[in-house]
């Protein structure tokens, strides 16, 4: 089995290396520019992009080409945690370490830094280095996972959770796909999109998205109850003190843990067909659930 | 000179039709789909596509083809009216006659309709019946002209001026420029786009559309003034009361009439080089100086 690293450490250093360049022009105001450039530099796995160009790669696609793209998802993937952070929604003070971005920026800015980074998002994807015909079929993809139909969506039945004592297993999965899941699915998907997969293996593909997703999300609520918060870089029980129905809240820690599991394990499976090309993916899934942060 | 109905109310409600069938499907959570839909079907003149729709058919583009981008730059056109009420924003209870989108679903689901609608409206783009090249290009432009150097810029811009006693008329035309000029600019530029315009024809549509956006807001300004309440559908002196640097407060009101008329001379005389078929864009920009609402 493939080591993780150091293709892991290689792809996120591209990833960082090209979002440094970005929204710094003249013309973008200085505070809403700060504030973008704040939440959009600060770290994290750069999961999903690591994930685009990875998908991408593993049918022919060049890293270079792809890039613009799988930046463009990290830009969603943060302003979403911008717009989650905002006290009408969690009213959390702390994102990975330090003060979220309306703590740092105030509300409105914040807001619009949000609002300005899911726009520019779309305006980075058309700069893919692609066939027009499949950029603009893997921003169709990637649009309808983060909109109303999938984050968006996950975050409204997230919300309608809130003050609810009975909230099953199977909601809580249901909102899991469409607020974490449907991301992580196209930010496979469109990779293979736009590397020209077939759609035998476009299918295969976002199984694999789909089942890395719902063992992530699962982990998240395990590191939430158990992790170091120094590791984590952010505050734990977060869900618990916010009553929230989670997989250790709702089947305990041990079957959470196992679920999991099953679900990586089904990720790597729905890669199968594919040679040792796909070997980083499957080590990809393996570490989801290995993960302490 | 051509007069602007019957074509203006036809495409009005060309855009109304393919509206009301947008954001039905049972996959948007039902709370969610109310709010998305409350705003975007609560009327207003649709200016916006149908500038996109009446440019493109000056070069020849079908409407039809064009219907879904023009429609999309509706969605954000009410995205950014559902933000820009938001109580961290400009704290409105009230748009087209109604409780604002926050005031009637709550502030969460109206940040998340408002994130929906922008999502999906470059979802709706990429269903357009053109050339994907062409598409490509068009989501380009108008993606930049709504993010952090147009629309979200301009709102910051707004935002700083809050407060400040002294604002110059060029920071106002700046911040104007942005906020709104660059989404009407875009509307026009887009169609002609979509349409396969040559690029001096696009750059003649550029100018009209920039002249017509300040012409635009400078009668809005005055609007705020000097309307009918009833007939303008929301409260008048908002400005006046928020402090707001408008062009009747920088220069009165019979100098702000006389600077409207101006731009919307100078739109008109960015369409010298067209025939007849320009003829319905001469009208918009009498009517933009000439409304009451």
């Amino acid at each position: 089995m493939l080591a993780l690293e150091p293709l892991f450490s290689n792809r996120r250093a591209m990833v960082e290396e090209y979002i440094s360049h970005l929204l710094l022009e003249e013309t973008i105001p200085t505070h809403l520019k700060e504030a973008m450039r704040y939440s959009l530099l600060a770290g994290g796995k750069r999961l999903r992009p690591v994930l685009c160009l990875s998908s991408a790669q593993l049918f022919g696609g060049e890293e270079e080409d792809i890039l613009p793209f799988a930046c463009a998802i990290e830009m969603v993937h943060t302003y979403s945690l911008i717009h989650d952070d905002l006290p009408c929604m969690d009213d959390d003070d702390l994102r990975r370490g330090r003060p979220s971005n309306h703590k740092a920026f105030g509300e409105a800015t914040a807001l619009l830094a949000g609002d300005g980074l899911l726009t520019e998002a779309f305006a980075l994807m058309t700069q893919t280095k692609r066939k027009p015909a499949l950029v603009l079929h893997a921003i169709a993809v990637f649009a309808k996972a983060a909109g109303a139909h999938g984050m968006v969506g996950g975050q409204e039945v997230d919300l309608s959770f809130v003050g609810k004592t009975q909230v099953s297993l199977d909601a809580v999965k249901t909102m899991h796909a469409m607020k974490t899941g449907a991301i992580l699915e196209a930010s496979c998907t469109t990779g293979a999109i736009l590397a020209d997969a077939d759609t035998e293996s476009l299918a295969a593909i976002a199984q694999y998205g789909r089942e890395l997703g719902i063992a992530f999300q699962i982990v998240d609520d395990i590191l939430d109850e158990t992790a170091d918060p120094a590791v984590l870089g952010k505050p734990v029980h977060s869900d618990r003190d916010k009553n929230k129905a989670t997989y250790p809240a709702l089947v305990g820690l041990d079957t959470s843990r196992r679920l999991a599991k099953e679900h990586a394990d089904r990720a790597k499976k729905a890669l199968l067909s594919f040679d040792a090309g796909a070997d980083f993916l499957r080590a990809l899934a393996t570490f989801t659930v290995e993960r302490v942060s």
